[in-house]
């Protein structure tokens, strides 16, 4: 497709990821809420429309980067949404990590007008999001996807189809789910090791060689020992991911033990004023109920 | 050193690491209450003790190797205990997973006789047993750790000296509930995934590249979706390692929230009749929960 590409939602992920999109010679019409968060992209070059159904109308394909489930509704089927002005043959891709079910409700009120969609939430964190090196999870019909592959390689490494239309946000909360709780049980190990009076660093070299680790303690305990919880991804956000998470096993009828206590911990630890840092920052949680400082 | 080196418990784990130390040239006096698990060293040369008291009176050196905390206090302490001859300047490596407070109150007994311990759990189970490739954590005086690294390395490839005298143990425990934990997770991950319509093949293509990894995902998966739940540790010895890790961790004053709601899981496990299968089974727990079947 080589008309303009819709970018809706330009914050912390969806700025980085737009602006790579325009590295890649894609002509863009970008829109935010936040009228200061468009600026980066008029810089660039970006076309900006004051709202969804305006970014809609003048593009071939829309990507939607809220933060939300309310945002995504709001934005693909609200008063002003892009449903209101997508032409059939329009594509919406849906990048935000939003409740799988309420994806596919949006889908069958695009499908009314001839709009497909897309679910393709991302893994990476700001850091990938600026190197054009996110994951891309997408679900829905595979010439739909393939169609889309072109602006999926613009902002990322590697690229799966894992299914039909949720299922990429399915397999985003399944991830997330694993790393939260081993996230949660590396805290939980740090802390009854240090308890043990273990030196947390030789707790590291161990463990990260030995059948314990995981992709959580590989990265997150040499920053625990930095005592470095500036935010890759921050605990609010991973708490939303959980409410994902959880709501959506609910609904599903499958039991999450781990996930739901995990979940907790990450509560506690935002009623601790500690939501605006790193997910790594739990462990101040279980430090502070044990009495003991890991690292640092 | 030059001597014998004593083998007290030929189980699973203890025939074939003490099979190594007889391929790597040691003289071995061996004994197990079960006289039959002696004959396959005797046919290897090595001398039949049928006391500790005898092992440790013609040793330098004894290997405990046995499964509970109370065999190792009787095996060491007990009436016809390796504490009954041995002379000063022997060493006790007790290498059986054990309630690390229990070990040095083994070790406070036996220095009363002159006698030096070291704790030096396993990791890698009865396949890396075989092959010589364990994991040997030890803790104890480093003088006397270094006198038995011949030992280590004929067993292992991965020899850690991580402290004091009961560390080794602590750090096993530490290292354990992270994979049995990670175990859990993996479960309540794919249950959760195959609910809502996930080819599981596909959850572990994408995981395993994705930060919900971990030893235990990509370890386990391969053997849930083949259904292969033969044992390369079972889920009863997980069990009794979840008994000596949350005792440890009251002990001490330790929170351990994923890692207790993980030994229910075991437990559930165990109760329906799997005890005796491989950890990854723990998954058929949920997956009758969630009336769903992963892989197969």
């Amino acid at each position: 497709m080589a008309g303009s590409v819709g970018f809706i939602g330009l914050g912390n992920m969806g700025r980085p990821m737009a602006l790579n999109l325009v590295k890649h010679g894609f002509p863009l019409i970008v829109h935010d809420i936040d009228p200061a968060k468009v600026e980066p992209l008029r810089a660039r070059g970006a076309t900006v429309a004051d709202s969804p159904e305006r970014v809609a109308a003048g593009a071939d394909r829309t990507i939607c980067m809220v933060e939300t489930t309310a945002q995504a509704e709001t934005v693909i089927a609200g008063p002003h949404g892009i449903v209101r002005t997508a032409r059939p043959g329009h594509i919406v891709i849906c990048m935000s990590t939003i409740d799988p079910f309420a994806a596919r409700r949006l889908a069958d009120t695009l499908a009314q007008s001839g709009v497909a969609m897309l679910d393709a939430p991302v893994s990476g964190g700001t850091v990938r999001a600026e190197s054009g090196e996110l994951s891309v999870i997408g679900g829905g019909a595979p010439e739909t996807f393939e169609a889309c592959r072109d602006l999926f390689k613009a902002m990322g490494t590697k690229i799966f189809h894992v299914g039909g239309l949720g299922q990429g946000l399915a397999m985003k909360l399944v991830n997330n789910m694993l790393v939260q709780v081993n996230a949660v049980a590396v805290a939980e190990a740090l802390v009854l090791g240090v308890k043990a009076g273990l030196d947390p660093r030789t707790i590291y070299e161990v463990v990260r060689v030995s059948t314990g680790t995981s992709n959580a303690f590989e990265r997150g305990v040499p920053r625990i020992l930095a005592r470095d919880f500036s935010p890759t991804g921050t605990i609010d956000i991973s708490y939303k991911d959980q409410e994902l998470e959880t709501a959506f096993a609910k609904q599903l009828g499958a039991p999450l033990l781990l996930a739901n206590v995990s979940q907790q911990v990450y509560q506690m630890a935002r009623a601790a004023g500690l939501g605006k840092q790193d997910g790594t920052a739990i462990i101040q949680v279980l430090e502070k109920l044990a009495g003991v400082r890991v690292g640092g």
